[in-house]
């Protein structure tokens, strides 16, 4: 890991400016990067995909005759940060806080051309698991769904139409390294379903109110047939506003509800999409 | 419902000093109120609480001459809160964002002692579901396990130790209501113990790493056996940062982990409880 003999020290520097401006989505275009916050997400992106992460801001204390990195954890992902096309910068603390309020005395900078996944790139198992998502918005939502489609073990996340930017930092943040561990991909509505039929993947549409002509089926009766649990498919989630259109859940194989016992109206994107994707990982993989 | 005749438009009033008051631990202990925000939480209050709303305040059109409340939404709240102890508060925008940055339009205040509710009050049926949470500190989180454990139709929520104030306006809000349809009881460490033998309910810790000499069981194997899944509980989960300490799971009956069988290193607290509770009542209220 090259380190940059220089300590940063100056908040208004053009390299500063231009590291913040990774934070808005202009900037990302015009740049090609993206922006990695705290210790926890610069961590895995460092130990799982060292190949992106083009630079390294720590923080040292303000004693700047002896600088030191602040913290032994902080000290650890630098030297963990092997990978010789990383480079690491000492910083003060008045500058990574104007870069970002949530490094938490830690950030990187990501190629964003290298964490492009296209359908051709992926490779699939026996039976894959995909977890996909229509028109999600919200940054947050987008990055706990990330999160839980990796603790369910599936094969990548889908994006489908128009949803957020996955490079957005608040989804980097809020997948808490997720995003480094299984690939997202980014498809429009009609590529999605060609690509789930030529991977003789079954779509399974996640939704409370199924069609007029389609009831959903019953999460707990469904789990409880291991075999067809097992089987590859893409599971469907729909806006968190709006749920699916009709048009799209007509062309699902299955229409699946999470069952509600109490009085509670609904549940929101992410937890329905952690409920449904680790239910059915539990059911078909550990079922006796 | 009483309607004040007069519309409230001083933002720099003493009743608007008073009501954006309750956003503070202070200000609540002070009155005995507490602040109910945006039109979902306040009809889910209005429906099923109504004896605990006292005034309800609601923003109207800037043109006093034809006050009118500015949506259809808002109005349907107002005619429910048929209650002759709820009192209307018609208000300007400017009244109502002075008050509170997240009411949409309406907001509520309600009567704080008479949402208590004690081990004494509670009407357990046959085989009753409790979620316990230990030291959950974070206003988002208590509200979202607020909200799990209402869909998984538990019994009621039991914040356990030194948790956050469940009348905390981050916590009312981020229950969506679920605060209002499911009792949530305080009780101390020993207390919850206590209570939940006396009960003749088993205590079950929602845990990853259990102790040295007991390793949790994990869940898809506990949900395989319906009776004693479907048998009288309480599922306790920790501190969203340090889990439970290992003195409280050597007093617990089972120790139960939620596998992650990708690479994520952990579920968030919500999404653990959500994931706990919904899994446990499907398996035991509908294996087929």
């Amino acid at each position: 890991m090259p380190i940059n003999a220089q300590i940063l020290d100056n908040p208004k520097s053009d390299r500063v400016r231009r590291i913040a401006d990774l934070t808005r989505a202009k900037g990302r275009e015009r740049s090609g990067r993206f922006l990695i916050e705290g210790p926890q997400t610069v961590r895995e992106a460092v130990t799982w995909r060292p190949d992106i992460v083009q630079d390294l801001y720590v923080e040292v204390s303000q004693a700047l005759e002896h600088p030191r990195i602040i913290s032994s954890t902080l000290e650890k992902i630098v030297e963990q940060s092997q990978d010789a096309t990383i480079y690491v910068h000492r910083c003060t603390g008045e500058v990574i806080r104007q870069i970002s309020k949530d490094a938490q005395g830690i950030l990187a900078v990501g190629n964003a051309r290298a964490m492009h996944t296209g359908p051709e790139d992926l490779e699939l198992g026996e039976q894959p698991q995909i977890a996909a998502f229509w028109q999600v918005r919200d940054p947050g939502n987008a990055g706990t769904v990330i999160r839980a489609a990796d603790a369910a073990g599936c094969d990548a996340v889908i994006f489908v139409d128009d949803c957020v930017d996955a490079l957005n930092p608040k989804v980097v943040r809020s997948t808490v390294g997720s995003l480094f561990h299984i690939p997202v991909l980014r498809m429009g509505t009609g590529e999605f379903f060609g690509w789930t039929a030529a991977h003789k993947l079954d779509v399974w549409a996640a939704d409370v109110y199924g069609t007029e002509q389609r009831k959903p089926e019953s999460l707990p009766q469904v789990l409880a047939n291991a075999d067809s649990v097992a089987s590859g498919k893409a599971v469907l989630f729909g806006n968190e506003a709006r749920g699916l259109e009709p048009g799209i859940l007509e062309r699902c194989d299955r229409i699946v509800s999470i069952p509600i016992y109490g009085k509670a109206e609904s549940l929101n994107l992410g937890t329905s999409a952690a409920v449904m994707l680790l239910s059915l990982a539990m059911a078909g993989r550990e079922m006796i």
